[in-house]
């Protein structure tokens, strides 16, 4: 069984231990309800860390007043079943109190690569995952932390913030996961109607045709994706093109140099994805 | 000899090697500059930690455009004189570019306590603050971390930064250490002029005589201050009176829960100093 770890300084007590005997310490933070994307991060973690530690906390932080911090599906019971046969050390499980124990007053910014894409259109989301971020990285003491590419913005975001606050940690970013017809694995795919799910993976095929045709304008790429979310009750929250690094839009595809992120929202439910070029 | 290390790598590695040999590890951070104050937080650090790592940068990111930055003084080849003497493992000495070499995007922001005084006077200087000692707890990873009572509101401020983001790291706030005439010890003293260097330990003399006078009214403080200052050539930035614990104002002195926190421009040099009631 893993051990599972409620507080803080045991969390950290725990690493130190470990760091004692030489064992390198990889991190995979979640939210929980895990699936086969998660446990491709832990499997990331097993090639670069002797000892894995899976944090499971929804941290409301990061979620908006009006958004799903209620209804993100929680299955701590077959977290924890999943995390043993990945055969996962420890699972970092703070309670709210444990994470908050007093009004936080004290907040890490990353104020330019998290201006776009989910920032413009999630108010304050970043802020919330660069602090807990943090938060983590401190309370579980990782030379190794593992992110996923369906994250992209928060990826290069997490990325920046190590460089920026010498953070000592490896992080590395593992390729997005997808079910049997190509939609990005998310926990919050157990939300969709059956319909929705159905049409769902068309987010994903547009954005796999987009190397192989000749279309290089972000404005058309932009309308026909809004007409084939639209024919699948799809609202785009947005369709960027951006430049890789910077994340700064650009008006057409540069090769080797692009990242498209789109989120949709089909009925309550966002969905993300992204690929590049 | 201490160890002079700048990158920030190497002082990572020198002290996960420390840790390996079960050291307990101690940081005293400073500008350099380093007077009978910072020596007396080394040997506060030597009480808590096995090797001692003094950080001597002097952090571009907490001075205002207008601030004296390119003025403060630096006198590196007597520090380095002054920790041997201590018994200083290491001193971590970080050019610029060791500690910015990328435009940093990434903020640490604590923005209740350091919403008045030196905040108030100073705008982004403690977001400078906690940003620079959160690269500084991550270059140096120490156990202990020893920070002066002088500067109170920074104190409180690291203080509640390494609660909220979970810094594994025991703070230490030591007393404040002062010159023969009890001026509070200060790199900026040797910027005086010697008239204001003599007159300058009345802002300690009228802060040590509050407790035994019977005036309690911040405002009537207020005015005697101004007025004692301006004596002496002084001009009073600040002079608040608030509870100890959260920095808000009250108007009068409270027993045991009251700190009065005092800034002075005396010509180009701005003096800090402070007492608990």
């Amino acid at each position: 069984m893993p051990k599972i770890i409620q507080s803080i300084k045991a969390m950290q007590q725990q690493v130190k231990t470990w760091r004692k005997n030489d064992h390198l310490v990889g991190l995979v933070p979640t939210m929980g309800c895990l699936h086969e994307g998660h446990l491709s991060l832990i499997r990331e973690a097993y090639k670069h860390a002797d000892k894995v530690v899976v944090s499971i906390f929804v941290n409301p932080t990061q979620f908006g007043p009006n958004e799903d911090f209620a209804q993100y599906p929680r299955t701590f019971e077959e977290d924890i079943e999943k995390c043993l046969k990945e055969g996962v050390h420890a699972i970092f499980n703070p309670t709210i109190e444990d994470m908050y124990p007093v009004p936080q007053t004290t907040w890490v910014d990353e104020e330019e690569l998290s201006k776009g894409l989910c920032g413009a259109s999630r108010p304050g989301h970043f802020r919330g995952v660069t602090s807990v971020v943090t938060k983590l990285f401190n309370a579980c003491l990782p030379d190794v932390a593992v992110f996923g590419q369906k994250d992209a913005q928060q990826a290069l975001i997490i990325k920046k913030m190590i460089l920026d606050l010498n953070f000592s940690i490896d992080m590395i970013i593992a390729p997005t996961v997808r079910e049997y017809d190509e939609l990005a694995m998310s926990s919050r795919n157990l939300l969709l109607t059956a319909e929705h799910r159905l049409n769902a993976p068309q987010i994903y095929q547009f954005l796999k045709q987009i190397p192989k045709s000749n279309v290089r304008s972000t404005r058309t790429l932009q309308q026909n994706f809004a007409e084939k979310m639209s024919a699948i009750g799809g609202q785009v929250d947005y369709f960027s093109v951006v430049s890789k690094d910077s994340l700064l839009p650009i008006e057409e595809i540069e090769e080797e140099n692009t990242l498209i992120a789109v989120a949709v929202r089909m009925g309550p439910v966002r969905l993300i994805d992204n690929i590049f070029i």
